[in-house]
């Protein structure tokens, strides 16, 4: 048995971190596969995340319906989860935001977005985009149902991060550590990338090189990666709730 | 008789919501109509809207002046919110701003504001840009009288929000928790359409069935869209004052 | 006799709105003229103005020496304001800031700061740069003698606002709120015309008459032009300084 | 022997104010070198710069290795801070940080880096840009060794400040105080100038003669100097760590 009370604890640092970074305002939400059967999930009920607490956590299946008597008010877009669960067994976490610098990039068809900034590797050298009325038509553009998360899911395939148009993002992690960074520097990189294209001439992005070479270095309680999460969580006032696996 | 209290909490909500969000600073409004009386609104006082209590709340007819023995001082701009309730018997609540990431597509003509984001699409697929110097000439830009009050208003005409040139913009809503939220992402939306523009080649709009589509789905006391209100009152600190009409 | 208590608390009040607002970090500053001495001016030692309390404001010359026996450490740059009383009788307050938004106005020579927006009237239809090398050749960009600061008065000749070239800009009025104000907005007109001329097409400059018709319903206690001083002394934190003239 | 309270007390304070002014997140450092022992370093052991007291400070030798007995984990890249102080006896203080706005000037090869506002000019006239996969191939950009920082180094040569490519920058000061305050300008001078670039004309950037005249007037412990350092430390929350040395 995995210590659930750590992992609900660990999911509302997540949610106050994005909130507090600004990848979420009252809209978005993260979720974590449930560690002791692969088919279930973690998410908030339908809450902005900066108010989300542990009692407000439920459990979903694979087909983003509630586990058991939920009765609350669930996200309209838990699709999004449950779909990238189904499809990517090592996923372990995702988020869905619109983080506002990430936006353009879905809008505007002349440039891709790729890491330029060593921090912005673990995107991937692939970010898709997915315009959900490619197969859907005029809707109002929220995944709302399986259909639409599994054409989103295959969209992303194996990647890690893929752009909505007019709407947002869905990212995928090894971790929920590793998903929350890669939401929050995927705007950062976002930012950098729009303002290299004003200055004009080359861009260097990463090389594939470079971001095998990050890749294979990352580690989800490594010093390097706790670091961030400890910043981050103190800094959206929830550093009490903090917990170290052992080494 | 409706709950005048709760409506004049909402009202003090929406004013705190505005500033904290900075899509007001000294200067802006936001009224609604009277529950009771469809020929009156309510609206602050002379005040900046981050410093509005229950108190500084005053009654006007749609003639813009006050009802009853109101002695304080009035928002010089209180026409821009009577023109448009005379104009529009289905709006229920008005925004009057000048939030800075609108401003440049009232200056500019060579981009029009449209939207490109999910969260923008409340603003409708036209907004028209009034400028008060087309019938008036050289003023000081304010709405100052209902003539030019009436003036914006037929500029406006069916739409969302119009644009006031070198000044601003006005926006109706069927509530006022949608005029607040269409407030709030409307510069959002500015920025996404300016910064795709700089990323270049073809801009993806939200489509009309789009657009359609979504409005269809609005409801002000959905889960949804009490999901911003909550969320923005905490932030605003002023989540005390919330009340959910029941279901 | 003046108020001088009064005048001080405003002084610090205007300090600190400047510090909040961004205009000035820890370098920039405001002054007043001495009320019952027009050759007098009152501005805070050398100090952040974040940090400036009614103690540590000194009174000056207008040749920008100290008057009787004051000891403290001065602004270097206090000829700006000096310079600016001597030569322009009807200025009651000056302030000199780094503000980021305008640096670029100063720095590239295609795009003139004008006021595009009517919160950005009171800079005036003209906004002279002024370059320190022009006269003086390699400096520390400084105005640190009366020689430097009567060549910037007079490049601002009877304007409100002169930008100096890589360095910032001095605005001088008629009042102390009408010079803080001025110095609010000047960034936001300034990111307002950058913005629309990045969205590209012909710009609507306010028309001369425009602005003059905007200077001439200008009064410091207005209700209108209290409104943001209220305002933003609260958000300063001193809200407790705050004193209002009778009308 | 110096008062090494003070000195610890000193980086705290420079830690806390690269924080809170944004120049680092979660990752980047600051170090000085011992005041007794040239042939150290003082800097944090692996921690987010705004969690870092005294007691997290540990003293590294010129090959980047822990003096005694420290166990604690230390910054993978402290050999950024140890190349450079080997490599350059005059300098006191080293920052290195990711400052997301300096980052397209490492990205996109058309503009180079220089000085524009005056607040700008200790960066120097020069600012080389070092790219590690020059001599070093796919590697995860940072700088883990003493040979990849002996390079970083070579790049810098004399010069204030190294922008190092899709990851951040190197800054070399004469002490603390002006390594922080350059690092905290660098971005502003950054800005200023990509915003000078979409203003388009001809860029006027600081003359040689104007960077060496602001740099001979240099003084890490005059008034003006203190007046930033003092504002910043207590806009960081450690104004009660500041002490000032005797003029």
């Amino acid at each position: 048995m995995s210590n659930l009370d750590s992992i609900f604890r660990d999911l509302v640092i997540a949610n106050r971190i994005l909130a507090t970074e600004e990848v979420v305002d009252a809209y978005g939400h993260v979720s974590i596969r449930h560690p002791d059967n692969p088919n279930h999930f973690l998410i908030a009920r339908s809450l902005a995340p900066d108010l989300v607490t542990a009692d407000d956590i439920v459990e979903l299946g694979l087909d983003g319906q509630p586990v058991g008597n939920e009765k609350r008010t669930l996200y309209l877009e838990r699709f999004v989860h449950a779909a990238i669960f189904e499809a990517r067994p090592e996923v372990t976490a995702v988020v869905h935001a619109h983080a506002e610098d990430i936006l353009p990039f879905g809008i505007a068809d002349a440039t891709r977005l790729r890491p330029v900034i060593h921090s912005g590797s673990f995107v991937g050298s692939e970010v898709p985009v997915w315009d959900i009325a490619d197969n859907f038509g005029d809707t109002n553009l929220l995944v709302t149902n399986m259909e639409q998360g599994r054409d989103l899911a295959k969209c992303l395939g194996g990647n890690n991060v893929a752009l909505m148009r007019g709407h947002g993002f869905a990212a995928a992690g090894r971790s929920l550590i590793e998903v929350v960074r890669m939401s929050v520097y995927l705007p950062r990189n976002a930012r950098a990338l729009l303002r290299a294209k004003q200055l004009g001439g080359r861009i260097r992005y990463l090389s594939q090189g470079e971001i095998d070479a990050r890749n294979r270095g990352y580690s989800p309680y490594s010093t390097e990666t706790w670091r961030a999460w400890e910043y981050w969580a103190n800094k959206a006032g929830v550093g009490d709730l903090l917990s170290r696996p052992e080494a």
